[in-house]
């Protein structure tokens, strides 16, 4: 099979179609028409096997997480996204493989709009960027920066369930309850980047960032680009039903403030402005909580009853670190 | 060393310092301005250690092709580039690697006055993937389709010397004159986009596209784009001093037409408008050549004094093909 054979098969029709695609997959290099009076954002992030997934996982999950970890940094930003490029490093071109990996890709561009405009493929071992290219507004750009003591802190989802997910893809805990796995599973197998929360959160949220490499961490990390400090309530930590049946409340929070992989949000908003944004987006309807508040002094710290816990590491370091 | 500490050190002020970049390398994602009434140029490319650099290649040179050959398709559309984005994956943070690594591609970027506008670094097999985002003119877009039979064809700089260069780093042909060898290698490590002659030919061109996996192959493809043949003279091909030196006329011709990594521009005229291109962009001070023709007939061929020479391949394909 030719490249060309093989973009044409699975990657030509595998996105959305858009109108500000002047030329798509095939030149040189793609030609987009940008919306006017809109920034444009652009992101780029890498999956290696071993490292982001396991080299057995299912190709459809790969596919969908490829994209999904960009996705869910738009979000992040507020960021409406538009167009995607795959730069795609595989050891040989295995059709099946190429077949799950563009139909997990390509539904989920398909369902949020996005056409696949350009890539490269080449041999050596697996490893996948995409490149996602989006839209915000000028107006409201929402940053890690924006957050001031006294802003309460909050998270969408019920993070720790894709750590949950991978340790039992790894066998490292029993399947218990069918149900539970196949749920926490799936969570880490297909995360949903929470685009449409990140989009209304720019009426309302002072800063936000997306939480990849465990809940601890990336708020830690939007407290010290907001120059604050961070308190998490232990107790406050929504913990789904399904990573407490599996593992108990206890290691389902630390789970929750420690475990990777979520793409959920963690957000910041001004105390005058808690009661609009809960009004507006209705907590149980849009699947988000309060769980901290920024403080003056740095660093992230998690009480339970008004007492500081420790924690052994706050989320995954590429370098040992 | 942190991922955090990495990008600081080696990546942070890389490239340009740009105006229109309003968040750069340290949020959730690049927010940047474009300007009105322009059409986005995206483009990706993956280098793999052992398939496009020799893994004990100087990694200065590895950072700098990393970025050229993207560059190269922004010059093959008449773009013009503004940011680069870098999907790194590396073994191991290496710093004096990583040191070389960043002052290659910081050279080219900041030559051609990009900003690095964010990224990813990974563990894993080292593979780079850039994505280089600029801007091109609505009118006179330079596509690989618009050349038409009887249109004339041209190639710039001296294709060959790249692939003489890689067998001469690989130790497939003997060092005979240092001087030339040394020219060669260097066109191989440090290949030139040729953006500005890009950027010229949208008033001249009616196709383009850029020289990476062989002339003749990628002559084929502008012709196929342009539903059109093509015939290349054998003796009217540019071929370097150095590179007929080091392996003779025969041999040289051969490698201009079959070897990769030129980053040449390959375009066509048409014949009326040939004489206002030499007149605005003389040959010699813009080094390029008429090289042949597009025809009715489809294929690529290559003739030397009327008769059709046979080629047993035309470029370079990753997946065998």
């Amino acid at each position: 099979m030719t490249e060309r054979t093989l973009i044409e098969r699975y990657f030509s029709e595998c996105g959305a179609q858009r109108a500000d695609v002047r030329i798509g997959i095939g030149d040189d290099a793609a030609l987009l028409e940008c919306p006017p009076d809109m920034l444009l954002v652009a992101k780029v992030d890498t999956l290696v096997s071993g490292v982001h997934f396991l080299a057995d996982s299912s190709p459809a999950s790969i596919g969908h997480r490829a994209l999904a970890v960009n996705l869910s940094d738009l979000a992040a930003m507020g960021a409406r996204p538009a167009w995607a490029m795959l730069a795609l490093t595989l050891p040989a071109a295995d059709e099946a493989w190429l077949q799950g990996f563009s139909s997990g890709l390509g539904a989920l561009a398909r369902a949020h709009g996005i056409a696949l405009v350009g890539g490269d493929t080449t041999a050596g071992p697996l490893c996948i960027s995409v490149h996602v290219l989006g839209h915000a507004p000028r107006a409201g750009i929402l940053l890690r920066s924006g957050g001031r003591p006294g802003h309460v802190l909050f998270v969408s989802g019920t993070p720790g369930d894709a750590a949950g997910g991978l340790a039992l893809e790894q066998g490292r805990i029993g399947t218990g309850n069918a149900q539970a796995a196949r749920f926490l599973r799936e969570r880490f197998l297909f995360p949903t980047p929470r685009l449409a929360l990140g989009q209304r959160l720019r009426d309302h949220a002072s800063a936000c960032i997306d939480v990849s490499d465990g809940l601890l961490g990336d708020a830690g990390k939007l407290a010290i680009a907001s120059r604050c400090g961070v308190e998490i309530d232990f107790d406050a930590l929504p913990v789904s039903a399904q990573l407490v049946t599996l593992v108990g409340d206890a290691r389902a929070r630390e789970l929750a403030l420690t475990g990777g992989d979520d793409y959920e949000l963690c957000f910041t908003v001004a105390p005058t402005e808690v009661a609009r944004l809960e009004h507006d987006l209705p907590p149980a309807e849009w699947g988000y909580r309060r769980i901290g508040v920024l403080r003056e002094a740095t660093g992230a710290t998690v009480t339970r009853g008004g007492t500081v816990m420790q924690f052994s590491h706050s989320g995954y370091e590429h370098f040992g670190g």
